[in-house]
């Protein structure tokens, strides 16, 4: 087992729901992270479609409390099954609090992948020995952190400013990424990638943790083994709030995945 | 009454459910258009959240089967309400068919909409005099629906072509909207205008029906009074799924709304 797979991993329970355990090897800061919690959910989803809908196509879902380490109960409700695609709802407890809600579209992704008709190509930014490890990065809350250890993450220097202070006031953050153990990418790692990276809101100068409203991601092809390159952008910060549009790119430079998020954040002014 | 107003009106049920009615006069083809069971769905949750979380700040849903017309049972949940937002589920139901399921943050959108820290632009494009009118379009199965005669749609030239056989192969279309009858908008009538502009598919040649998949629309600003922008744009198509992406501009130019949805597509080739 590697640790997203020991970190996801599922028994059924008689009642048609699914039991979990969440580690603060996933954690950052008091809260296990977001990405993680949507795969984890994702595999209860699995079970319940067709075998030949295994993939999420579609993940949207609302965060209603932080998800602490400890017990998760995940229950999935196959609202429809159609010939290519399934969707369900998920809801994961914790005791009798509900962390997260989301709506899931399920299909396999490989019969939607071909041809490519458009396509948003990867950025240029530097190769991975030319990006900033995260393991390089001054300590503090954020980089005490047991998530930050399952990943292998290198940023582009020129969007690494704020963890020096120095934010470029883009609003973008681009880099590499994939698992510290070497597991390979799949589309359900992907939900969890999408939501990996610091948030752009620190390109932005806001401090502290910035919660996720509500976070829609889309799986548009089965990742190639390899390194992910990940671009995340904002175009609209008002007040305390911003969007964050995630894309993924695979190590063939294939657009792997998209989300967007509307996530909360405080500016130091 | 407006039009608009009258068709999302609803009357509650004992059971805390409640009522409406679909016309054909919000049809396109045989089924009643998305973007105006939005709005329905979400009067239904403004009732049922506290007064001043009255405002649809994100909205995602999944569309289960296509909307007739005729009655409609809408069905709220409050998942959390907090001090700023409130979340919330909705289901549409007529008869036994659900026709789709949404969650749904409220809260005072005017509360989060300054300072304006970063701002998606306005495009530059063709005043509304110099744009094509909707009503000119040539006759056809997609011109014939009570829908087009809600609103009045003036599309810039350059992205009109696809209606005479023509697409630009761009991905992109933009133009103006205001309701036919003069209504102005507001944050909940945003949610039907992300869904009201002809699907950016057919701007790179895709031939008939394209069903929402998932939507996702953000409302980040009460909009001013007049005519609203939108642009639509796709970034990545695969097969026969695209996602596409629209942003909303006020008669101040002010982006008041933003949307995704992944759909799918037929194309001739």
């Amino acid at each position: 087992m590697t640790d997203f797979d020991d970190a996801i991993a599922l028994t059924s329970a008689a009642d048609g729901t699914y039991r979990g355990s969440l580690s603060d090897e996933w954690s950052i800061g008091e809260a296990v992270n977001g990405g993680l919690l949507m795969a984890l959910s994702t595999v209860a989803v699995v079970d319940a479609v067709p075998e030949h809908h295994a993939h999420p196509l579609t993940w949207s879902g609302v965060f209603l409390s932080p998800a602490v380490p400890g017990e998760v109960t995940v229950a999935p409700t196959v609202l429809r099954t159609g010939r290519t695609m399934s969707t369900a709802e998920v809801i994961v407890r914790q005791g009798d609090s509900e962390r997260f809600r989301a709506l899931v579209t399920m299909g396999d992704v490989s019969s939607h992948a071909e041809p490519v008709r458009k396509h948003s190509p990867m950025p240029t930014f530097p190769d991975v020995e030319h990006c900033v490890s995260a393991s390089e990065a001054p300590p503090s809350a954020l980089t005490k952190s047991g998530l930050l250890q399952r990943f292998d993450m290198r940023l582009d220097p020129a969007t690494v400013g704020w963890a020096l202070g120095d934010p470029s006031g883009m609003g973008e953050i681009r880099g590499w990424i994939r698992f510290a153990d070497g597991r390979e990418p799949d589309p359900l790692s992907l939900l969890t990638f999408l939501d990996a990276f610091p948030p752009v809101a620190f390109d932005l100068g806001s401090v502290g943790w910035v919660p996720t409203i509500e976070f829609t991601g889309y799986v548009r092809a089965v990742p190639a083994a390899g390194w992910l390159a990940i671009r995340l952008r904002t175009s609209t910060v008002t007040g305390n709030l911003l969007e964050e549009d995630a894309e993924v790119w695979d190590s063939t430079g294939r657009l792997v995945a998209q989300s967007r998020q509307l996530a909360s954040a405080r500016f130091a002014a």
